[in-house]
């Protein structure tokens, strides 16, 4: 078995936690007998856009041509590139060119990890969001119309397909059908958002006959977010447009305290392209350069890759080791009131897998 | 002193709470010297659109000309007519043609009310969210293309102008500089949402030195609603998009435990039209007939409404009888642990008020 990675650390602390990621996935490589050829790639980063004026050379494709996977760090550096052109040219490119058509990213309480909501112990929250990566609110349609004049106005248009909306809702249906409580959560806004969410939700009645197991339900998405934070244990697996996904699983983690911490795929389910693997968090210039930032999100994105890629020995492994640290006296980084550097939580993590 | 107010109940327990926020409107008239016109109007609930097929009579507008203010509880019945199409024909409709720019909510920890986040008290969290209130993200242009294929697309436009965005700003900016910490957080999602939101961020960058005593920050979206459960004591003044704000106006409140209990108003700042006050909570079908919601929502909408007209100390001496029942052995409802009915805590309220 050998995989090949793209390595695409990117801006910030992205530079920082990806030495980690990878020293875990080396540590798996060895224990569980596979191997890897890791590609390190110094584009899609605010550095390269510096030097060439683009986030991407031109041939980015081909330089990646034949991957099975890419991680990635995080990327944006608003100091030097305004973000929606770093992240247009790089990450939400990736997104739209590669199809990953799902955003999943896990929910969940996790041990040594202090929750910001009262009473809640790990266990009681455990779910997932499994988001629409390329279309929806995420559009490159619209315009500008008078600009610097009284009159200036913006339209932005979102724009959601029956093939775009019903594969992700299938892909979501299908993860809720093969869990324990084999319940779907569906975000929508059709009160107000009276032209999309409408037809989102039509969408849902009409694919949910294909999954008689599973249950489902609705929320709007402002009383949504008002549940994760009042009744969490309430949900199962949650599917969201582009933008309630992006959302959701931003407060989902923090609702769990595990902001720093947890990993998102973006996939490609029909294996038509590489997927990829990143953290929930971003290139956090604030305390990017101390060596302090939490590498846990980056290694458990190690974890979702090597299951992605059939490696579910490996990825388990990876997760037990995880879960040793957060709860460990000397691994925890300082956001998880420890005193660990980025290194020594990634050292401690490493140490542990085998 | 004078003033006329239209009562419109609207549906489920918009029905049960409305004669207790009439109650306490009634007893500060009484003890403050004021008279009220009361109104009260069947249409624009759902009860309406099944005797009518339309939510309101076509000359609503003529029925409540001359009115100085709405009190409206909650309206929408999804058994009966879709959402989409009740609040379009009713409560959105009104917030258009009455040009109810703003909508604004307080999120503020209140005593006796128990909280969702861990370790935080009353004074804690105090803040006020500003929403634009008419254009944005509710937007009514769009289309469908394809409907019942294969090929189906929906297409909605997100609009904003300089005029709608700027007198929004502005409002939440003077609300901020009258603020003891007056600083004003901006809701934005310039990375993903590539045109409309970097317009945003432009506005707030070019009106914010109008006010030089304001300090002003940004935060995404996705960890702005992070920030909420992290850091609510952070927050003043957070001003946002008519999406965005709907979002944070039901998330703040839900980390504060006051879903229930929250009010709002939709104001015209400019006095050509009447404003709007209602309670943030909807129409609740799954506890409506019971008689056990909470009335508070629309007793604290019953005090903006005075503050709104100008009748400050009847505002704040219903707000006194809000607290101190919150914080009584017999006032509180269900949802705060007590057992007192919609009417008994609405009377309770009334008692305290002079
Ligand atoms: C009912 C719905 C259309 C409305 C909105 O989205 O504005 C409500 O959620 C609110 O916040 O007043
Ligand atoms: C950086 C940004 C464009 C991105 C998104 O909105 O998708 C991020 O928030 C995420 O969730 O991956």
């Amino acid at each position: 078995r050998r995989y090949r990675i793209a390595v695409i650390p990117g801006d910030g602390i992205g530079k920082e936690v990806m030495p980690e990621g990878v020293r875990a996935l080396e540590a798996a490589a060895a224990a569980f007998g596979f191997t890897l050829d890791l590609e390190w790639h110094d584009f899609a980063c605010c550095d390269y856009y510096a030097r060439h004026g683009q986030m991407m050379p031109d041939d980015w494709k081909a330089r990646l041509d034949g991957v099975d996977a890419l991680f990635f760090g995080a990327v944006g550096w608003p100091d030097t590139v305004p973000d929606h052109i770093s992240l247009w040219q790089s990450l939400l490119q990736f997104r739209r060119e590669y199809d990953q058509y799902v955003n999943l990213r896990p929910v969940r309480l996790m041990p040594g990890v202090p929750c910001p909501l009262a009473g809640r112990k790990p266990g009681d929250i455990d779910f997932w969001v499994v988001r629409e990566n390329t279309e929806g609110e995420y559009s490159s349609v619209g315009g500008h119309m008078f600009p610097g004049t009284d009159r200036e106005i913006v339209i932005q248009e979102t724009v959601m397909t029956r093939h775009g909306v019903d594969r992700v809702l299938r892909y979501a249906f299908d993860l809720a059908s093969k869990r324990e409580r084999r319940h779907l959560t569906s975000a929508t806004k059709s009160n107000g958002i009276a032209i999309t969410m409408p037809f989102w939700d039509a969408r849902v009645e009409a694919i949910a006959p294909e999954y008689p197991g599973v249950t489902h339900d609705k929320y709007h998405i402002d009383i949504l977010t008002a549940q994760f934070v009042m009744n969490p244990q309430r949900f199962d697996v949650v599917v969201a447009s582009n933008l309630f996904g992006d959302i959701l699983s931003d407060l989902g983690p923090a609702c769990t305290g595990t902001i720093g911490v947890a990993p998102s795929a973006n996939i490609n389910p029909d294996g038509r392209f590489p997927s990829l693997f990143e953290p929930v968090h971003g290139s956090a210039p604030d305390i990017a350069g101390q060596g302090i930032a939490n590498p846990v999100g980056q290694v458990w994105s190690a974890v979702m890759m090597l299951e992605h890629l059939g490696e579910a020995e490996a990825a388990a492994a990876i997760m037990g080791a995880i879960e040793a640290t957060l709860v460990s006296d000397n691994g925890r980084t300082r956001d998880l009131s420890g005193s660990a550097s980025t290194e020594a939580c990634g050292k401690a993590i490493a140490s542990l897998i085998g």
